[in-house]
C-alpha cells in the first residue's frame, strides 16, 4: 500500500544555455581575434586535420596563456569514440579547472558533437562555443545541441542535449574541404531543402554549377538558408520530442548504411544522400507522395553525384545486406518499440513520420 | 568583421521529467507488485550486495520477462565507474531497446547515481525510476537529479541533471543496513537539519535513541522531513546556480577527506559529518556563528559518534595531510577560478557561500 506521496516539480531551467548566438565572418582570422579571453579557463578541442589549416596552426601556435589547454584528437570518424570523449575531459581536470571553464570545439561534426558531449559532462556542465570547419557542421551538425559520440559499434547511442553558446560562421573553411567532405555537407543543406525550404531546392538545382565550384556568395547564401531553417526547428523542441524528428529525413537508412559498411567508410552525408532518395522511394511505394516529387529530388540528388539506387556500391558485394540494413535500423533512436520507424514526405515542405513495415523497407532495398 | 549574426532562443523544456513522485510504501513486496510494466522494455540496476535483501531477491527471481534486463554492480563506492555506468547502457543496447525504455535503480546512492547518469546518456535520454535501499539516498542521495560517477580518481567529475520519474520509499529496508551505512545516511539527515528543520534538529537530539534503534516511525518522520526540504530545493534551483549550492554544506570538506582517505575507506556520510564539524568551526573562526551553535552542532555530531577533530584518525598516519585535503578541494566542482569556495552558517537555517582564503581553512585543519 501506498501510505504517502508527494511530487516535485521542477522549475523549467536551460540545458546549458538559453539562447545560442550564431556569428558569421568575413575571413577565418576574424574568428580567432576574441575567441580565447585572458583570464577564462578554456580547452581548445580539434582534430589532426583541422590543426593544419594555415589560420588554425597560427592561431594555436601563438596562444600563450597557462589557463588555455588544447586537445588534438586524430582526425576521422573511427575516433568518434568515449575514449576520445574522456581525453577532453582530463584536458580540463589536469588543469583543475571549474564548472565555469570553456569548451571550444574547432572542426566538423565529430569533433563538434564530442567536445560539446565532454562540456555538457564536465562537472555537469560547462561553457561551450564552437567554431565549425566543415560545410556539414555549419549547415546541420554544430546547430542545435546535439551531443555524443558511437559506442559498442553503433552511432550516437550515447549523448545529451546540450547547445552551444555561440557558433561563429566563415564560409572560407569551406574552401578548402576536401571534395568527398564537401558533398557530404551539401547531402545535408538537400535534406533541409526538402524539409523546409523550396527556395533553396530550386538554389540547388539552378546555381549547381556556382555551387560545385563553392562560389563563396552561394556559401553564404545556402548556409544561412539552412542554419536558419534548422534553428527555427530546434528552438520550438531542442530534445527532440516532436517536430525535430522530421530533421532525421533519410537518417535512418543512412546510420544503417553507415554502420553495415563500417564507420568511416562513407561518408556521413554520402549516406544521408543515400537515405533521401530510398525515404522518397518508399513514400512513393507507400502512395504518400507523387512520381514527380520523387523524379525532382532524384535529378538533384544525381547532379550532386549522390547514388539513388537501391543497394550502393559500397556494400554490393557484402552477403545478405538487406537483413543487415534492417537490423542496424533496428538500432535506431527515434524507434519505439511498436518498429521502424521513418521519416517521410507527401511533397517539399510537407513531412510525416510513420511505422513502416519490414516488407516495404525490404521493397526499396 | 561579424557580418551578419542571428540568434537561436531555446523553449525551456524539462531535464527527462518535469516532475517526481516521491511514493512511500508499508512494505517492500509491496513496491515491487507493480515496478515493472509487462510490455515496458526495463533495465533494473542493482548491486551485488543487495541482491541478496530477501524481498529483492524474491523478486528478481521471479522476474520472467524478456522485456527486462538485469544488471548487478558489485557493491562498492570502488565501482563507482564509467565502466560501470558504460556496462548498464551497454545491457540496454544489447537488447535493442529504444529511448523509451526504462531504467530502474534499486540501491543506494552509488548505484542510483550511476543508473540514472546511464539512463540520462542512452540514446540521449531514457526513463527513470529509483527504489532508494539506504537511509543516505532516501534522504538526499535520490532526491533532485544529480547523476554521475567517479572519473581519474576525483568523485563524481563526470554527470548530468537528470531526476527520476517516480522515487519508490520504504523506510524497512534501513532497518536491515550496516551500521556505518546507517550511520553515513543520518550525516545527511543532520546537514539537511542544520539548513532548513530546526525541528528535525531537535528530534536528532531529543529521539536520538530511538533513532538509533531505527524506529519505524522515527525513521519514517525524519526521510520525510529530509526528502520534503531537499525537494523544495531542488524544485527551485535543479541546476544548482544558485540556492541548491547550499547543499554541500560539509561536502568541500567531506569529499576532500574521502579523495585523502582513498576512495572506499569512509562512508561519503561519515566524510561529510566530519566536513559538517568543519564548516561550523571554520564559520565561528571567521566571526560568522556564535559559539553555541558551534557546541550545539558539535554535541549533536558526537551524540551519533562523529568525529569533530581537525584531524579524523583514517587519515591521521598520513604525510602532508593538510596540503593534500586542500588540493583535493581545490577541484571541488563549486569553486570558480577565484578561490575554494565554502558553504557556512550563520545559524541553523542561515546559510551563505563564501571563499574562504587558504590560511583560513588551514587553521581548521
Amino acid at each position: 500500500m501506498i501510505t504517502d506521496t508527494f511530487s516535485i516539480k521542477y522549475q523549467l531551467v536551460p540545458h546549458g544555455t538559453e539562447e545560442t548566438k550564431i556569428q558569421f565572418y568575413n575571413t577565418i582570422p576574424e574568428i580567432f581575434e576574441n575567441l580565447v579571453q585572458n583570464n577564462e579557463q578554456t580547452v581548445i578541442c580539434t582534430d589532426s586535420n583541422v590543426v593544419n589549416i594555415p589560420e588554425v596552426k597560427t592561431f594555436l601556435n601563438k596562444i600563450n596563456n597557462a589557463n588555455v589547454e588544447t586537445v588534438i584528437i586524430p582526425a576521422g570518424e573511427e575516433n568518434k569514440t568515449l575514449e576520445s570523449v574522456l581525453s577532453i575531459i582530463k584536458a580540463a581536470l589536469d588543469k583543475s579547472f571549474t564548472r565555469n571553464c570553456k569548451f571550444i570545439a574547432i572542426g566538423g561534426g565529430v569533433i563538434s558533437d564530442m567536445t560539446a558531449f565532454a562540456s555538457s559532462l564536465y562537472k555537469r556542465g560547462a561553457k561551450l562555443e564552437i567554431v565549425p570547419t566543415t560545410l556539414l557542421s555549419m549547415a546541420d551538425a554544430c546547430i542545435g545541441g546535439k551531443t555524443g559520440c558511437d559506442f559498442d559499434n553503433y552511432k550516437n547511442m550515447i549523448g545529451t542535449f546540450y547547445p552551444a553558446s555561440k557558433l561563429h560562421f566563415c564560409p572560407d573553411f569551406i574552401l578548402s574541404l576536401p571534395e568527398n567532405e564537401y558533398l557530404s555537407g551539401l547531402a545535408e543543406v538537400i535534406k533541409t531543402a526538402m524539409l523546409y525550404a523550396p527556395k533553396l531546392f530550386q538554389i540547388l538545382k539552378t546555381e549547381n554549377e556556382k555551387i560545385k565550384s563553392r562560389n563563396k556568395e552561394e556559401l553564404y547564401q545556402i548556409i544561412k538558408r539552412c542554419a536558419l531553417a534548422k534553428s527555427n526547428i530546434v528552438e520550438k523542441d531542442i530534445s527532440e520530442t516532436g517536430l525535430r524528428k522530421q530533421l532525421n529525413l533519410g537518417h535512418t537508412f543512412g546510420h544503417a548504411l553507415e554502420s553495415v559498411a563500417g564507420f568511416g567508410k562513407i561518408s556521413h552525408g554520402q549516406a544521408v544522400a543515400w537515405g533521401l532518395g530510398r525515404a522518397i522511394q518508399l513514400s512513393l511505394n507507400l502512395g504518400l507522395c507523387e512520381e514527380d516529387y520523387k523524379d525532382d529530388v532524384f535529378e538533384l540528388l544525381n547532379i550532386y553525384g549522390y547514388s539513388t539506387e537501391k543497394t550502393p556500391k559500397i556494400i554490393a558485394e557484402q552477403e545478405n545486406v538487406q537483413e543487415k540494413l534492417i537490423k542496424a535500423m533496428k538500432q535506431d533512436k527515434k524507434n519505439d518499440s511498436n518498429g521502424i520507424t521513418f521519416v517521410l514526405q507527401r511533397e517539399i515542405n510537407s513531412t510525416l513520420i510513420e511505422i513502416v513495415q519490414e516488407k516495404d523497407i525490404l521493397a526499396v532495398l
